[in-house]
């Protein structure tokens, strides 16, 4: 087995504190066996605007549930989000959902508002009870530690994470205006604790946006972002991705009416490129992940069809650990395409690894293995399957599957 | 890492020329770099009944689209089936259809029968032109071999397998009739050459069969037996399942009309434990597999909908790394079927684990994982998913994912 020598990244010089308007903090509440942040809390110093998409898993977790209610009726206008890893409360029944909303009320009770405006987020094993006491003590505590300093950012990152094995932060200002920033972390796609790559994200910006506005946004930044990651075929009960607008610049150019799908709103391009560098670093963290591999299909059918295709190759294990032993074979990519019912004619599938064609017109070509098999040893690898027969595109990124994969998910709770 | 040790399996007692009626022979004609058989034939005395499924991969290999043409023209009567191993003939163009053509042409001058009358099957790495000449050479040194005794059959099984750990054969003769025999052998599912799990299965009846009644019986078999197995993702360029019927024996049953879905022929009971048994063995054969667990999903909305749920549940990473492992984790199974599209109601959901409820109404079971685990470590597992919201059921066989998976798919063309 090969040694496992997690990656580590340079943190974002920006974090959610840098947005401005809001304060954070981590705190550790004994709800992690191993002493380890496990209560994190954002409160923003008046309500935001706040736009979120949670897991469409039949098993959605109570925090889930309520956060999701929460948005509804506060009209996306949000005090304090809470978040608590080492535990899902997820699979726990109506036990479940008292505590879930009793986290929600206790953090209101704190600030002084309706409970409405309290979201909530928790990640880590399913099927236990949270230790309330803890988890309310946690709360205390991390209210006395509330800060807008980099630091306090930084801890908030840290008390949501469970076995990332780096931390996932991005950021970004404008060029033309440096006030208007986008800074965003992420969990995930840690698999031990102990079923399902619980997938964590906040992505707010210092500009001025209603929660109308954010919402119009978000299915566009989640698609090529979140939705655009495949590390295992689970859907967590958990998955959650907040986007919230700090207001503390005005927003000067909504709606630019130039029909290309975006708002217009300097901001959106920023959060998408946020956002994405975010799934990238979850998929880069998928258990025993040694690289990305972002799949393009293009000439497909439609862009529906195509991102089927995508997901058909991402999830296939063959084509994972293909990737990770570094190996162009051509014959597993390419026979996914020809198993999938959303490809009608493959005679003008061409297929490019690392910038080099490696299959096309129905058979492969005269390439040098050893050469492209060394440059598939890197982060960042790149595979497109052009079908041919259409316009549609997609373009997800994947994890591979090595040894560690089996060793972390295979030994877990026994 | 775990040791490797390839499970045996006792040889059935019936193989392909236990039918009668048919002579067999298997050689090594240098297609495979290793020196092992590659070629082999079978020749009936007399044109026998045949049916056929086929892969419905868009990069059928020319063998496949050459014997689903000749069994269209010939009505489905056959003298010769011609299979080599080492080599799929897989995405190599009109040389690769002319080479098949020329395959079966070969043997039909040798029968002095038409080429239409000739199956041919390939297996083996795809992309590569097959070595005619030691085809031909091999097809004529399987000629001047061919027997109708056990061993002849043996090797013709021999001559068909690439990657297999062990044999795959069943057989099993009416206790009501001696002579009414089904035997059936297989070859499957080694990925390492090097794309896919290519499966090749024969099950003959000395009963006699028309064309047609075995083209009705054979979708009813393929589905609870070949159609039932989940290795990987992929369905191989080369994949064929050929019923065949050597009339040495009258059929006695036909038509019982009792609507439960057979023939009434007594051979299809028999045939279709057979082809279970076949399809057992090669999901156990899946690369680096430790065990075959059914996946029973009840419950569902429909057939077709349990049969995704199962499907789903089959091909998650997770869940095939937890079964490695021994690991009784209900989180995993159940998430999966709280991801489904085809699933709406999880109220009901039950899990049961080797015979033990893991999960029902929303929340874990007390059981002694410690045990369960230990009940795990077999070479055969049970678990079912009663989902409880309809009649729709399902059966699927799955190997596991463990270490030796990724060292043979990870590390073979580089």
């Amino acid at each position: 087995m090969r040694a496992h020598v997690p990656p580590s990244f340079a943190p974002s010089p920006l974090t959610l504190t840098s947005l401005g308007g809001v304060r954070a903090a981590g705190v550790a509440a004994g709800i992690k066996a191993s002493g380890k942040p496990d209560v994190a809390l954002l409160v923003a110093d008046a309500p935001m605007s706040v736009a979120g998409v949670f897991t469409k898993n039949l098993f959605a977790a109570a925090p889930v549930l309520l956060s999701r209610r929460h948005l509804a009726e506060s009209g996306g206008r949000v005090r304090a989000i809470v978040v608590n890893s080492g535990n899902a409360n997820a699979c726990t029944g109506e036990t479940g959902e008292r505590d879930a909303e009793s986290m929600a009320a206790h953090v209101a009770a704190k600030i002084g508002c309706p409970a409405r405006e309290v979201l909530v987020a928790s990640t880590g094993v399913i099927g236990h009870k949270l230790p309330m006491d803890r988890v309310r003590a946690g709360i205390d505590a991390a209210f006395a530690e509330l800060s807008d300093d980099v630091e306090a950012g930084r801890r908030f990152l840290a008390a949501i994470q469970t076995t990332d094995a780096f931390s996932k932060e991005a950021g970004e200002a404008s060029t033309e205006d440096p006030a208007l920033r986008v800074a965003g972390i992420a969990k995930g796609a840690g698999m031990i604790e102990p079923n399902m790559a619980t997938m964590l994200a906040f992505v707010g910006t210092s500009a001025s946006a209603t929660p109308e506005e954010l919402t119009r946004a978000l299915p566009r930044i989640a698609r090529a972002s979140f939705n655009a990651v495949h590390v295992d075929t689970h859907t967590s009960t958990n998955d959650m991705f907040l986007l919230f607008s700090t207001a503390r610049i005005l927003n000067k150019g909504n709606g630019d009416g130039d029909g290309d799908g975006n708002s217009g709103a300097p901001w959106e391009p920023i959060a998408s490129r946020v956002a994405r560098r975010l799934a990238w670093l979850i998929a880069r963290d998928g258990e025993g992940a040694t690289k990305v591999t972002t799949i393009d299909v293009r000439g497909a059918l439609s862009d529906d069809a195509a991102d089927q295709v995508a997901r058909e190759i991402a999830r296939s294990a063959l084509v994972r650990t293909a990737l990770f032993g570094n190996d162009p074979n051509w014959g597993r990519f390419v026979s996914q395409v020809g198993n999938s019912a959303h490809v009608r004619d493959v005679t003008r599938l061409r297929c490019d690894l690392q910038g080099t064609t490696v299959f096309e017109r129905g058979e492969p070509t005269a390439f040098d293995k050893s050469d492209l098999s060394r440059r598939m040893a890197t982060d960042d690898v790149s595979l497109i399957l052009d079908i041919g027969e259409g316009p549609g595109r997609a373009s997800l990124m994947t994890s591979d599957l090595g040894y560690r994969y089996v060793e972390v998910n295979a030994e877990y709770t026994t």
